[in-house]
């Protein structure tokens, strides 16, 4: 893998120095989160690995916990495009398969571990990300269709809270096939 | 709060030096966890504040992730007696009462939080402590009555999921209301 300061130094690409920058930070956290044995992710660690000053990283982001949230956030945005398949079965099953296959990426876990393990509100908010909004846009498009989904809360507990459980705390994968089953869980046929 | 330091250097008591370094260092894990902003969690960290020698903790648990597993593992020992109620309703519901509450501890949270964060299966196998055997145990009792009970799988998805899920994804509150309807829509009437 190519060294991230290597790229940074070499940026005479358009995008400004901040967004070089913020580039650089965000690939460097990645790459030690998914280094084996890297030591632990400091701001000084971050910052030599992505060739800038820790100064600027500490400036920017202040502790580890802010650029962690920071690059969940960005790993998380856009990730999922809500589906439109014409009912709630086919949108909550292409949604919890796509999902699982997200949290199964070796990258990801690691870093929504990382962003969890430094603790509080911030860190978990960036790893639910936009999932509310997600499970909500789908059920609205239901209730458009003159039906009555299960709320938002009971979709959370059958769908979000189990892929992200398997993901995070156990060793089983999440295979479609099981996320499927969350699915035909919730909505009986 | 005491230093942990004066506690063990007072260490007159029985039960050997092993015993009072071990809890010793997991008391100062504890206390940096809910430290506000207390520095990373580092053996060094660990070992001033326990007033041991820092060689002693890497010679012990080798890595902070090793050491977090241990304190989490001993944290979740025994926490939760497997509730014998005469039906698997009763059971579930006081279980998961319990656990809702075990979780909402800030203490726990903290704990579990940060022992996620340090990564891999071994951090997540303490996260999990004795759920799966303590969920086992209820279903097979419900068997002995004569009953099929749901699978673990099913009822690990509908129950320990959302129990965690809630706690370290989300700032809202494990109420025994809400972990009682974890079990309504497991079990239907």
């Amino acid at each position: 893998m190519a060294t991230t300061s290597a790229r940074l130094q070499a940026g005479s690409r358009p995008g400004g120095r901040s967004a070089r920058v913020r580039a650089a930070v965000h690939r460097a956290v990645q790459e030690l989160l998914t280094d084996e044995g890297a030591e632990p992710l400091t701001i000084p660690v971050v910052a030599a690995r992505a060739g800038v000053h820790a100064t600027t990283v500490y400036r920017r982001w202040g502790s580890v916990g802010d650029l962690l949230a920071d690059v969940t956030t960005s790993r998380f945005s856009g990730d999922i495009v809500v589906p439109d398949t014409g009912s709630l079965r086919g949108d909550l099953e292409r949604y919890a398969c796509d999902l699982a296959k997200d949290l199964s990426d070796p990258d990801t876990l690691a870093l929504v571990r990382a962003t969890i393990g430094t603790g509080g509100e911030q860190g978990a908010a960036a790893c639910r990300g936009e999932r509310q909004q997600q499970l909500e846009a789908m059920l609205d498009r239901e209730r458009a269709r003159g039906n009555e989904p299960p709320s938002l809360e009971r979709t959370t507990d059958a769908v979000l809270a189990p892929l992200y459980y398997r993901a995070v705390f156990t060793d089983q994968p999440l295979t479609p096939e099981w996320a499927r089953t969350l699915i035909s869980t919730l909505l009986p046929a």
